[in-house]
């Protein structure tokens, strides 16, 4: 079950600047800022009621926020909704037809667990599934 | 303020289609479609949380929703934020620079009035603003 829209991903090209922009616009400063080596992204984020904004600016040209900016320019890169259950929804999802672009779930920013989806199938949108990792 | 993100919109080609593809992928049936002629589009909307996703076809060739697809293709296009004060929002950001699609609020869907932000202000998302009208 899809329970919330966790965040809504925002790739930019200058961190700091956008930042500024996003303090702005939002009136709320933001309250933390996260690197994923993984992913070759340093992320923002900003808290609106139940929903985050994460800004995501690239940190090496082979990054997915790199390559996205330099087709389709800067803007919305993706919505993550909350599940409780990431493994359980990766196989409906599955089995409903989307393509999963991880096969197992990975860490993501902000201690989540992650999948995301293809967008060519979900209209175009590039969709994650994220679950909050268990605290040991 | 921003108080919450009210509802992502995302341009679709083909609503019927659109809408079984995302009662798959929210695991939820659409809760209501609307049409609003002054913007030609058709919409649809999910609920998640205190989220809508609202699905957008365009109605006619000009209309916003069928340049978009035709420049960019189908996906996330704008994010809407709950306003209290739709006017004194459009007067603050005006001040911090942002710029207005509209100087004054207009009707949307789903009994709101609305202000679009021009993407170029905001780091390329096309922000809009919206505020319950009053019930009389």
């Amino acid at each position: 079950m899809l329970t919330n829209v966790e965040h809504i991903g925002i790739a930019v090209r200058d961190l700091a600047g956008s930042n500024e922009l996003f303090a702005k616009l939002l009136n709320v400063q933001p309250y933390k800022s996260e690197s994923v080596e993984s992913e070759g992204v340093t992320t923002s984020f900003f808290q609106i009621n139940q929903t985050k904004i994460e800004l995501l600016e690239a940190t090496r040209p082979d990054s997915p926020i790199a390559r996205f900016i330099e087709k389709k320019g800067e803007g919305i890169h993706h919505i993550a909704f909350e599940v409780e259950d990431i493994l359980g929804e990766m196989e409906r999802l599955k089995n409903e037809g989307f393509i999963l672009l991880n096969e197992t779930p990975k860490a993501g920013a902000d201690n989540k667990l992650v999948c995301f989806l293809h967008p060519k199938s979900a209209n175009g949108v590039l969709v994650e599934l994220c679950q909050e990792k268990k605290k040991t």
